[in-house]
């Protein structure tokens, strides 16, 4: 049970929409990730998942309307809902997900990470 | 589904070692509160229990160590053990629980907070 520093774990990569395991809570993965430019439309179907901006400026794409989140701003996406993050710059974040949830739900593609790493 | 901005819904109080649950997420609660002095010594049987500073600086005395957290650090202490926050300062904070978790835990006392309040 140690502490971990956000922005040291950011630190130690450099690409981009893989997240990377940083600790569990209670059956969920807290991840960090770098994101930049548009990812695909998905939902999780088995879990909500959380976007807490760290760094940099996310937009997430929703069927029915845009939220725009800068550092120290979350939301949590409920299970079943699409949605599509696109971030003009780099943005940094903490993403928050059931075990072995996977990043692309099930659209799948070549952004799909199958196993992530543990930083 | 609405973003959250932290700082704007640790603005809407002031008392201390009352956390607020903003959002549900997989069954836990997110939950803002703002730390000053020493808690009591407790611990969450059925919860893990992540704290992420926001602002100000944070000392978590554990049974056999203790654990300084400054803003953008983290830590998840697993259910069962037993840990003491402890603030100099003030010290804002993001903590999630699982649903329920009563934030003395088995410890109970004045500190006891019966039905969180929502903001």
């Amino acid at each position: 049970m140690e502490k971990i520093n956000l922005k040291q774990k950011l630190s130690l990569f450099t690409e981009h929409w893989q997240p990377k395991i940083i600790s569990e809570y209670n059956g969920n993965e807290l991840r960090v990730v770098k994101l930049s430019g548009e990812f695909v439309w998905h939902d999780h179907a088995e879990s909500d998942e959380i976007f807490l901006i760290i760094e940099g400026h996310l937009t997430i794409h929703f069927r029915d309307k845009v939220v725009e989140l800068d550092p120290g701003e979350l939301i949590v996406i409920p299970a079943g809902v699409e949605h599509k993050p696109v971030a003009e710059g780099e943005c940094h974040a903490l993403v928050i997900d059931r075990e072995g949830t996977v990043n692309t739900g099930a659209t799948g593609g070549e952004r799909t990470v199958e196993n992530l790493e543990r930083i």
